[in-house]
């Protein structure tokens, strides 16, 4: 069997699994993020032993841990750059710190690798050799799988969609540039420029259902939001000819007939005809177990 | 040894090189335009039986043929889906009617992946596992290095950075689309502009000349051109990490002062910081033999 950690901010999540991917226990702790990294460490080696312990019970060895860190990874070495959540992570060896402890393999990667794998292994993705995962939450991150293998780049940081420009005179990210595609079109960034649209503090929960009920402004707000997705999609469909695009996180759960559908009949416009012919762009499909599957993803590339 | 064939619109080249790339004899021929693919498919076959007879005549056997379209191919069945200017290449078999007739392993690609493939292998991108190469001449191509394979994508049209969009209100590109990269930045456009703002007729060369004698109104067309091509590049450092970006075609031959090096300042601006801070910005190396030397590493490939 194999063990996948989730690491996310103020919360670890486990989880245990088959040599196949069938997912067979769960765990999930909540982490002191004033404790820095050494608290989240500890609370990791909780989890793990924990886990090891429930597939001794069962009569089965770990082979392989995979750990999918909410935060950039430098892969090759398994090593934590640094998390933007929770202090001390700053190039912390998790993989050989791991590795000491249990005795077993480990593998270590950033989120957004991870999630990429899991749709691409379990999810919307099986038995595509190219796609393009974007998963769009509170931020805007993302992978690529291409001719069947995950692009990493030269130092794992491929897949930054989020901090792609897509309007030069956009609103400020957090990166410190223009109109990164995050700035424009995440649910944070969705909630904003509804706000200001309607003068009033509303979430992107909200502005989907003021639009539902045929609120002309908040229709116009998605329809910004979404011109604004399919023109950084369209960018990464012309250069990477993917056959999907996967689109996961909190704005997957929207619904279709005011997110996916207008997005499908937006993103060709911005791209090459030809690489628009023959893609398809659908919702993630694991999405509560998104980031252990992920993580189990891992523990089995 | 192995030959290698680029097909241009007007223009046929054919090298003959060793099993390790040294070019050793060339041919060029202008082709027929009006006799549209057969009459272009005769001279492939002439050039590649003159350089098959001196291989012979040195001794050697030839083991493979490489070569490189100027249109869209279908890789993996080695077909020529269409050329932009010769009529009759509509889903022409072009691998398969050579090995017919040569009895010979044949391999053909678009040009853009060839000349991707012909700067990794042998010019500024040896040794780069991770890069992005962009052809700025008339129009815009280019070809990605990833975890030292070429992309290709699902149908074999990655690379596609000229049809990627940079300005929405932008110019109409021959695509239909508005603002592509190839209709703000590509030679053809950068004279287009050029002469709208200088209100008479110039080449690309002519605004390069006079932006280097001090005219402010060129130096301004100059920088815009070089922020469009910032931005289609950024966008493309932060989607895939490269470790260099090498920029081969006609443009790459432009005074160094005037482009290559504002280029390379004004690339950071956009795309992640991270993705930037190990960024090389290389101009090509290939540059007469670029062509021939792309269809030699395909068939060494």
């Amino acid at each position: 069997m194999v063990i996948g950690i989730d690491v996310g901010g103020t919360r670890i999540s486990g989880g245990l699994a088959s040599d196949r991917g069938e997912l067979r226990s769960r765990l999930r702790r909540n982490t002191d993020r004033e404790g820095g990294a050494a608290a989240g460490f500890s609370e990791i080696v909780r989890l793990v032993t924990d886990l090891e312990e429930l597939a001794a019970r069962a009569g089965f060895p770990v082979s392989r841990i995979g750990v999918g860190f909410g935060g950039p990874v430098d892969f090759d070495r398994g090593v934590v750059l640094l998390s933007h959540h929770v202090e001390g992570w700053e190039e912390f060896p998790l993989r050989s710190r791991l590795e000491q402890h249990f005795r077993t393999p480990v593998i270590v990667d950033n989120d957004a690798n991870a999630g990429t794998l899991a749709e691409w292994e379990f999810g919307a993705g099986r038995g595509v050799n190219d796609l393009i995962y974007i998963n769009i939450g509170t931020g805007i991150g993302g992978g690529i799988i291409s001719g069947g293998r995950l692009i990493r780049g030269a130092r794992n940081l491929a897949g930054e969609i989020g901090h792609s420009i897509v309007a030069r005179s956009g609103a400020l990210c957090t990166c410190g540039k223009r109109g990164c595609l995050e700035s424009c079109a995440s649910g944070e960034a969705m909630a904003r420029r509804g706000s200001e649209a309607l003068g009033r503090r509303v979430t992107g929960r909200e502005l989907f259902e003021l639009a539902r009920s045929g609120d002309a402004t908040a229709l116009g707000v998605l329809n910004a939001v979404i011109e604004d997705l399919a023109h950084g999609i369209g960018f990464a469909v012309s250069l990477l000819n993917p056959a999907a695009v996967i689109i996961g996180g909190g704005l997957s759960e929207a619904p279709e007939e005011l997110f996916l559908r207008p997005l499908r009949v937006a993103i060709p416009s911005y791209c090459l005809g030809e690489s628009a012919r023959h893609l398809s762009i659908e919702a993630a499909q694991l999405r509560y177990d998104a980031g252990v599957m992920g993580a189990i993803a891992l523990a089995l590339s």
